[in-house]
């Protein structure tokens, strides 16, 4: 059985990225960290990661970049999730009005900000995550208290569904990748990480043979590195259709213009799920 | 006198960086989110914003660039920090050992672990910022409580600083713009926001007058738009050493190759300072 470390606890959006993706006879292990999960890893205890790498409302989640980066691990697979956020409560038939304060991650509760105006009178508690808002909910079993979070997290803790859907009408949507110490070496995109020198156009040269040999860049960014030698290191997404040849072809072409190149991994663009 | 209105509360990292770009001669406008500075100035009551544009952790911050796209507002300049976290405690002599909590933004407590791991008799709680945890301290008023905030935020609070620079050493840079009705059209940088068609080599070609005017680009980042018809929005930075000309011939040139093409504003690279 596949042992799997994501972030979180059960219930987590990387607990469900890592059950879209491997389906359910696989062993999940929780962790509190990008780092951890990681050092899972590293140790051997995992034989996969899921961590999440993008988000459409606050970017690239940068530590999953630095982690990439310090170990050996690669990309091998994604899984998009759109998510829905739910007001959930435990089974004791409450009524709306009953309850007094709504456990969720900060930017859960912001996503909700109307829902809160129409119903002043619950305070919004800022939790470390959604997944620990619905379990410390159901674990304290009140019954004037609620939880934001997701539509399977509320069947994990055995809570029921009070509104669904309670989010700002928006595209909410998070890009997990899969982590593992082995290469695939075949799929449709792959990640790199380069630098280029601090000089007119070099970004512009760099990205030449891309366009030279007809790939797409899904992805470009540029990771902030005030005060340090190196100022300029990219992590970019191709989008490579299967054609390795011309992949590695990009970037034995781009290793003469740039400072470094690395390749974090070449996989298969992730599905998207509903969550 | 000018009206400066910032992110957060009196002690907030936005707040210094406002009073390190205008001084100490301005009335300072407190605001929960970075919409509420936007909306101070669309409406007229301050006359300028601070807000976070980028951090060396965790990337830019999408949702002062998704305001400066909704409102008609202007980059008009910018103050870096390097920021440091201290340990703070009420004026009563306290002894490290006698603390029990430590309240603190989850950034300033991931960033201190190791202090944490070295004084596993305090509980870190977490807060939705500093400058909070300094205020909900200094007002709580308990011996066994101690907060993680800037060196000036203790004398804001009349806190006593226990323990300086208790981070993990880093650097730790957030970059802040200042935000206006009225374009400068002077200075050495400049933002814009732009889009390409999803086609193979478009952002290469997009660049190529940025790369033959001999401009730098100091930052770039595709904004995720998961889902959207417009797949592709591009932020970033030139560095145009004040030659407008050579800018505006750029940003001429660029409308060819690209979908829209806005200018965010042109002002002075920020000047650094430690907090």
């Amino acid at each position: 059985m596949k042992r799997i470390a994501y972030l979180g606890i059960p219930g987590s959006f990387s607990f469900f990225a890592g059950k879209k993706y491997f389906g359910n006879k696989v062993e999940m292990i929780d962790n509190m960290t990008i780092k951890n999960v990681f050092t899972n890893l590293i140790k051997g205890s995992a034989d996969y990661g899921v961590v999440p790498v993008e988000n459409s409302t606050t970017g690239s989640i940068l530590e999953t970049y630095d982690q990439l980066m310090e170990s050996n691990m690669t990309i091998c697979g994604e899984v998009r999730l759109k998510i829905h956020h739910n007001l959930m409560v435990t089974k004791q038939n409450t009524d709306i009005s009953e309850i007094k304060k709504c456990y969720s991650h900060p930017q859960a509760i912001s996503q909700c900000e109307s829902f809160f105006e129409n119903h002043d009178w619950i305070k919004p508690v800022l939790t470390t995550d959604t997944a620990t808002a619905a379990k410390f909910i159901s674990e304290n079993n009140r019954k004037d208290e609620a939880a934001i979070a997701s539509h399977d997290t509320a069947k994990i803790y055995n809570l029921d569904i009070l509104k669904k859907n309670i989010e700002k009408n928006m595209n909410n949507f998070t890009r997990f990748i899969i982590i593992g110490s082995k290469n695939n070496n075949v799929g449709n995109k792959a990640s790199v990480v380069f630098s280029v020198k601090h000089i007119p156009g070099s970004l512009f040269h760099a990205l030449r043979p891309y366009a030279g040999l007809g790939l797409n860049l899904m992805k470009i960014e540029s990771r902030p590195l005030f005060g340090k030698a190196w100022e300029y290191i990219f992590f970019a997404d191709f989008e490579i259709k299967n054609n390795l040849d011309k992949f590695h072809l990009m970037i034995k072409e781009m290793k003469e213009s740039t400072e470094f190149i690395t390749v974090l991994g070449i996989y298969n663009k992730g599905e998207t799920y509903e969550t």
